[in-house]
């Protein structure tokens, strides 16, 4: 692969975040676009956090607390333990280290900085040779309903630990949300080769950015292939609360299930290994892979993997051209 | 003293402090109260900054850093170290307990709570049984006009250390702002019995409050003395530039000047007693107590002296009545 050729990766937070480190690892400095999930972006204590994008910055600088995915190694909690003499909201845990992002990103949307130039400095900052981008600069909120009512995200998420059942998933600002000009400008770009939609939760990482009509036509217009990553081995999340998600809202908590709802998206879909049998089921290309990532070597041969698929498919016939 | 009489000390930071704390500790719990100045409040970073009354809580809470007098024992710095990656805004260090006081002011402040109460609340929340208040809720900024030009507070105190030479200074807003109503109906209140001017920088710390006109109108209806207690002894400042900025104001650096400078607003100045001499070159009486406050003893003694030299005092029969 020549280092112009270039890659998108689509993706939330944790599960997402490993797949693009094992993409940035085996592709070319510089060759690497992820497109993040804003949607369950939220503002807390005054600040603007951006957990999704926070989770791969961390991810791709080696920065990310090995143990839990998100948030920084080594962390330390001194603001929080103060925080609790002042304030009752201490449910959304802030490190001292993460802290700095939080206040610095506040600090320049506040000054009216776009908050695709606030992440593309960060990542630059922090020496990630991988263009790391917000799905959106506009406010985009994912809302849960639930049986006890409509919640935001982080209050369903992490307040409640996604407990209450889901009744339908909203993205408040997606309908009026542009993509990024940064990735407009990738995915017409003639170095690209291919789009990689993550193993992240469908629902919750992966669905707000699709939710942005321009990022439909994007991908729908797009002239290399799009394939996806399942996140589900059989009926099993790898992590979160994608199975419990599907079962609520009364889908078959199923790779099938989500290959057909990404649908006419992709041009290919990539499965577990165990899962050869649900081949027949999906109506389009798929592969075969080991989906676990649970260290280095295994997120880096997912990403070869995953590439060699896409570079082997051809936009098919019924795709529209830009 | 009965648990019912209230004492009102005005004061800045450090050096003033130290005095409130010798006040609180011989008074019963909930008879004094401590305005502060807010003059050198400043945004940074994005939050909202009131160093003075954030050194008169620490201190009266027991919290604050005893070498340094400002700031919280056993600080970590784990935020500014980490924010170095991001931002060159670095001058000013912001230590990871003393954050939570600020991410929480700022958010109140967004939120639309007035200083006064967000500062109270703070109070209540660290156990504290003196009243704490800014001395306005309005915003006044020192402005600090230099032989290189205007620089606001913070950037001539921390992060130009004092260097520039002072022509003038200027306590922007002040003209404009309002006392609290905390601050008006205690200085009219029949329990008061006398308003201490702690011993602060006169022209960084104690001149803000004097700007604002309804404070003077205050302090000259008061019908309790008013005393002043000598941030100099000799011609050294106890703490900090009040020596530098005297001179370079071309000022005799002398505990007469500040005296004749509050002038007409006391009823009684307190000296050191190494400046017994000075005392006849003062139109007021003076009082003669030992001002170093290295030990909280000293602290304690000090504040029972000046209170009862102002309860020595009648208020002259020059002053109007209210």
């Amino acid at each position: 692969m020549s280092a112009a050729r270039q890659v998108l990766a689509l993706t939330g937070g944790v599960g997402g975040a490993k797949l693009a480190l094992g993409l940035q690892r085996i592709l070319p400095p510089h060759t690497l676009t992820v497109a993040v999930n804003t949607g369950d972006d939220f503002e807390h204590l005054g600040l603007a956090i951006s957990p999704d994008l926070d989770t791969t910055l961390y991810t791709l600088a080696g920065l990310a607390d090995p143990e839990q995915g998100w948030g920084r190694a080594r962390e330390t909690w001194t603001f929080m333990e103060e925080l609790a003499r002042f304030s009752e909201e201490t449910w959304f845990r802030l490190g001292d280290k993460d802290l700095a992002l939080h206040i610095e990103r506040t600090r320049r949307l506040a000054a009216g900085e776009p908050l695709e130039f606030i992440t593309q400095e960060f990542g630059s900052r922090l020496g990630v040779a991988t263009q790391v981008l917000p799905m959106t600069n506009d406010r985009v909120r994912t809302i849960i309903h639930t049986q006890e009512g409509p919640l935001p995200f982080q209050e369903y998420f992490v307040r409640r630990q996604c407990a209450p059942a889901v009744t339908a998933i909203r993205y408040e600002g997606a309908e009026s949300a542009s993509a990024t000009t940064s990735t407009k400008d990738l995915v017409r770009h003639a170095d690209l080769i291919a789009i990689v939609i993550c193993p992240s939760n469908p629902y919750l990482s992966i669905a707000p950015l699709l939710a942005i009509p321009q990022w439909r036509a994007l991908l729908a217009a797009a002239q290399v292939p799009v394939i996806a990553v399942s996140p589900l081995i059989g009926n099993q999340a790898i992590k979160g609360p994608t199975v419990k998600i599907m079962r609520e809202l009364g889908l078959d908590a199923s790779p099938v299930t989500i290959a057909r709802q990404y649908g006419e998206l992709l041009d290919g879909f990539v499965l577990d290994r165990a899962d050869a049998h649900l081949a027949r089921d999906i109506e389009m290309p798929t592969f075969l892979a080991p989906l676990l990532m649970l260290t280095l070597e295994a997120k880096e041969r997912l990403a070869r993997e995953v590439l060699r698929f896409a570079q082997s498919l051809r936009r098919p016939q019924y795709r529209s051209a830009s």
